[in-house]
């Protein structure tokens, strides 16, 4: 196998580097946001990869029938697939039961409870996969690099494989991944239907050893007879140019004014994230809840901002959290709030340049996540604040491994340990934290979306 | 070190063998059931062994203050702890938070939160288990060999260790024991402490091999320094005469009468269960709904009888499942029965010699548990039911390794499978009835509660 440098690439994912929406009765083509988009943006700018994705939208599929779409420089293909398989692949399948199982987060007193509907929805994630084998076959150049991205596409390479021997086949799962204890809550036909596909790839990566680690243990309890893949750890990160030109917009300006009036002089605890049941939002502010408990010299010095954007709002379970994560910001003020001072401000809508003006105005950046692939946040944060903000970080994020040095590393469990790191993190002196600061913005510059493609490419060929 | 056929033997556990209620003024003692007292009791009606436990009700106080307790030919040294100590420790560390770490049943978007009560929680564990450790010290004949059971006692070994380098210390795990993404929830502090702990003793032991797999792979990701522990694994297996001896009993026959009555002609699904959230009670109505569903012609020829007697009322969690196991079990009800057949009958007195009754009377005995340390109902059905009954039986309990060769195999989140196990386990036709009947039994008698404890012996020497 020649070496990647030079091989046409091909990616595979759900979500596609272009939006549409319909303007005039045409769909009109956006960018996406995102790491994954900013790592492997490059390769098909400069005309070297071929990306297939989902249709999502009624605008998506408008464009999509055209064949190949373009927009600011980007092209993808767009598959059209049928609206029902895809809603059960990527509900029930994708976001119900694999995210559940890998984040460890089904209460499995209750769920999950796997029956016909459950097995409808497996089948038509089984379809969903081979539409994408289809199209990776059909639209791969010879002896490309298959880069498949993320859960929602781990079936499709036997069908790669036995179509197309040319093509190296690369699987990175950006979630974690669920330890032996874990998987086994998936059904065993489906679990080794999946382990078998996953193996069948010439390399599988992860963000972190812990995931890597993780999927190796899984492999060597049920072994699918395939042991020659390549599985690798190589963490993505944030695009630092594009974060910084939104950092220096007027928009996220204007929004930085507004943080300052709500702030005033008081310290400035912040978080950004999807109202996500991983994402540990009631724990956080229990935890500010203690902090302020016990430390009264805090009280009306300190405010938290919490941006927690919806995320997956058609999921039940995820409307559940989204009350009870509003339920506890009201705790909190009602218990500690005054005419002069609103302990936690919960904002809810989604407002990209507010996010990022909190990045840049954060004392400190609690991320604590029940378990989290990697949490992008928690290495945006360091590239844009501008008050050498300290950052509160899960031990169960997989950027912990990176920012350990430098962060004050948390139990997400542990509200006694947060409240005291949160509590560490706003007493500490200038002198440290303009260090530390410093310190993790160095270990975040230390990668780049470049090196994770690079890793992939290389992993293609290893 | 002499081998341990002929050493002293001291047993640390925290129900002990005896238990008392005072009745005309004076506290009078009861031998109590179950594999473990069965396995250890010879030991210490031969005068080998010494039982060290605590005093569980004010009777056991009573009695525990003059020293050491004795009746029905068992003796034991009951420990008056304090009393608020022991409860924090058996209810918040070992029943709330250990059992759930080790059998997986945290929602852990809610639960747990380690605030200053736990943590004060975990400090009454701690001496709880230093009161252990200083009998064992003080009662320990010399060169003894000391099994310590299960995971409320969990931290003794180290200060008996250091005062007693005579004795060889023995854990005995009864629950199932966490894998690495498991155990993490546990914060990294009271984890490494138990670790430490657990891998200071000479052996530590375990129902199946994946329980003591799953310890060597976190001994391995947090390694203790000590890496001389012998890990074994060694099922218990239930009292066959005794329970053979309540099976022959007027008050079993008379509950078994009464079972005839309400089964009629119609075949038994049996369950026989504490109520308790592992046990996977709700789904087990919910995949015979699916039956009756599926299969008119079942529809008044079956009846599911389900014995779940009262666990851990006292805590939250346990009330709530019990209400729900009440609902599901309403719902089949609801749905199905009519004037002449009540589909589910839900029983949930602490009744033995009906539970007894039902194991000789099912047809199918369902064991579904989510995850299961071993379960001894899936052993004790088959040595005493009489009529060729068949076994439907959770993957995920210990027991699954022994008997899958002669039971139905479930996974116990698929409620299809589970159906389907029923439908094939009712249908099954009388000859191949009575072989899997008489497998399933010769299986079981493979091994006894004997075995059991010499295979802890013989890991004390080995």
């Amino acid at each position: 196998m020649s070496a990647a440098g030079d091989r046409p690439v091909v990616i595979a994912s759900n979500r596609g580097p272009l939006s549409y929406r319909i303007e005039g009765g045409e769909p009109v083509g956006r960018r996406g946001g995102g790491g994954l988009v900013s790592g492997l943006a490059p390769l098909v700018e400069d005309g070297r990869a071929t990306w297939i994705a989902a249709a999502l939208s009624d605008a998506d599929r408008a464009a999509g029938r055209a064949g190949i779409t373009s927009a600011d420089g980007l092209s993808a293909h767009l598959l059209d697939l049928d609206p029902e398989d895809h809603r059960l692949a990527y509900d029930l399948i994708s976001n119900e039961t694999l995210w559940f199982v890998h984040h460890g987060l089904f209460d499995l007193t209750r769920s999950p409870a796997y029956d016909a509907t459950w097995w409808d929805a497996w089948a038509a994630y089984r379809r969903v996969n081979e539409r994408f084998a289809s199209a990776v076959v059909e639209l791969s150049p010879t002896g490309a690099v298959v880069l498949v991205q993320d859960y929602h596409l781990t079936l499709l390479a036997p069908a790669v494989r036995a179509a197309r021997p040319d093509l190296s086949l690369v699987h990175f799962h950006h979630t974690p991944f669920a330890g032996p204890d874990g998987i086994r809550v998936l059904p065993p036909a489906a679990r080794a239907e999946m382990l078998g596909s996953l193996a069948a790839h010439d390399a599988c990566g992860f963000h972190t050893t812990q995931w890597s680690s993780n999927f190796r243990d899984v492999l060597a309890h049920w072994p699918t007879g395939v042991d020659a893949t390549n599985v690798f750890a190589s963490s993505l990160s944030s695009d630092a140019d594009a974060l910084r030109d939104t950092a220096a917009s007027p928009a996220c300006d204007a929004a930085l004014f507004a943080l300052d009036q709500l702030a005033g002089d008081r310290q400035l605890i912040v978080r950004v994230d999807r109202m996500e049941l991983s994402k540990n939002i009631v724990r956080g502010f229990d935890a500010f809840d203690l902090l302020l408990a016990d430390r009264p010299d805090l009280r009306g010095r300190v405010t938290f901002l919490a941006c927690c954007y919806p995320s997956r709002e058609g999921v039940a379970a995820y409307a559940v959290y989204r009350d009870e994560v509003e339920a506890a910001a009201a705790r909190v003020n009602g218990r500690w709030g005054d005419a002069d001072w609103q302990p936690v401000h919960l904002a809810t809508d989604d407002d990209f340049p507010r996010s990022v003006a909190a990045l840049r105005r954060y004392d400190v950046l609690l991320v604590n996540p029940v378990r989290d692939g990697l949490n992008l946040v928690a290495k945006e944060g360091p590239l844009v604040n501008e008050r050498h903000g300290q950052l509160v970080l899960s031990t169960e994020a997989g950027a912990y491994d990176e920012l350990a040095d430098a962060a004050d590393g948390i139990h997400p469990f542990d509200l006694t340990a947060t409240a005291a790191a949160l509590a560490a993190a706003l007493d500490r002196a200038a002198p440290e934290r303009r260090e530390r600061a410093a310190a993790l913005a160095t270990l975040v510059e230390r990668r780049t979306p470049a090196d994770w493609l690079a890793d992939q490419l290389a992993a293609a060929s290893a």
